[in-house]
């Protein structure tokens, strides 16, 4: 809180700078739209009994045996990892497949920055699958939040910050904001127009990068808003829909 | 150089994540809008034989003491440091007072970053100040370049950003650009219109605290483009005009 009486909304935009962050009682959400946040929300309203996200990929295998009725799943440079059994597109995790099941998943940068997270009140995950269903909890929360873009390898990117620029225009009335990130974050989503998001990503490094890899119809679907309307929540070491 | 035979073009968006890019060999341009590298354009301009960024108050004093014809200068919080003779306005360092003297800077940001580059084929000073002959030479230079914002206490800040985008709009042509933080300046300075740029940072971080000092001038001035057409370099330890 500070002196307008409303709760703090930040905007972090890389892992690098999270220690300019106070996290200690905030409601922190994690966004890494191209595409664990997705992947992880899409699999979870599809059915999933809990996404476990895992930092490595021998722990994702050990404990991917150790799990009864679990999957793995991870990619690194657009490919499944040898030893996984499948990727991070949010388009494999279909309800007929995940229903029941654990996935334990590696990333390289939404999962890290979950980890680093320290003493939240509680750590959520955002994606534009969920962003109005994330909104409505963040307006009504009463609590410190910030948003925070996992980016690329610690690289600023715009996906995750539009994202971000979308819940502040959202929310921005029950927050007070002395953010820049918060402001440019804003920004950005404005310059977008708010409808065909991905045209306004065509020239990101994202884009370039997973298009390259065939993965269109995954960035089209991780920037389809209210998709998947639950919201992830850590609940120990597992992700989980929020009651 | 890369693949298309252009040389790279990058924007650091904070001092946080310079350890992200590659200086070597790089053309590396400080950018600390409100107010280091304006206060030092300006300075140099009006005629100051060089300016000397220094870290710290007691280095800046000691400096200060064993340089003839030097003065010191530096604020903290908006006031004169105690034991320093200046602060950090631009508008102090006018010509009649300034001519022919070495002016001693210590600043919290932009001297950080100066000091933090290693192995940079050249290090330029960028402001508003001296927009279009900066771009003028980094068009030809033909050199990487990277555009470092100084940022707030290593916080992401708008002004610098925006001068970023200014500069990424001038000079795109002749570079080779994948980098997710100039994409996202280049769109904030285009949202800005190009004029009128302190109504545009009039809600951000740093128009607020230095608006509450009462500095309304300096901002004005700060971001008032071309008004001193000269591009300061680094030369061993000094600022000076660059031929």
């Amino acid at each position: 809180m500070n002196d307008s009486g409303k709760p703090r909304l930040e905007v972090c935009l890389s892992p690098a700078l999270l220690h300019l962050y106070d996290t200690v009682g905030t409601v922190v959400v994690i966004i890494d739209i191209f595409r664990a946040t997705s992947t992880i929300t899409a699999a979870l309203h599809n059915g999933a009994k809990s996404v476990i996200p895992v930092a490595s990929v021998p722990e994702c295998i050990e404990l991917g045996n150790s799990i009864e009725n679990s999957i793995t799943a991870g990619e690194r440079d657009g490919k499944v990892v040898p030893g996984l059994q499948y990727g991070n597109s949010p388009l494999e995790f279909r309800p007929d497949f995940i229903a029941g099941k654990t996935l334990v998943l590696t990333t390289t940068n939404g999962t890290r920055l979950l980890h680093m997270v320290e003493n939240a009140d509680t750590i959520l995950i955002g994606s534009f699958l969920n962003l109005n269903v994330l909104c409505d909890y963040l307006r009504g929360c009463g609590k410190n939040v910030l948003l925070g873009c996992a980016s690329w390898k610690d690289r600023f990117n715009m996906e995750d910050t539009l994202f971000a620029g979308a819940v502040v225009t959202n929310i921005q009335d029950e927050f007070s904001i002395n953010c820049d990130s918060a402001r440019a974050a804003r920004q950005m989503y404005k310059s977008s127009g708010g409808d065909n998001l991905l045209d306004f990503l065509r020239d990101s490094s994202h884009y370039h990068r997973l298009s390259g890899y065939g993965l269109q119809r995954d960035l089209e679907y991780c920037t389809t808003p209210n998709l998947h309307p639950v919201i992830p929540v850590l609940s120990g070491t597992e992700l989980v829909i929020h009651s």
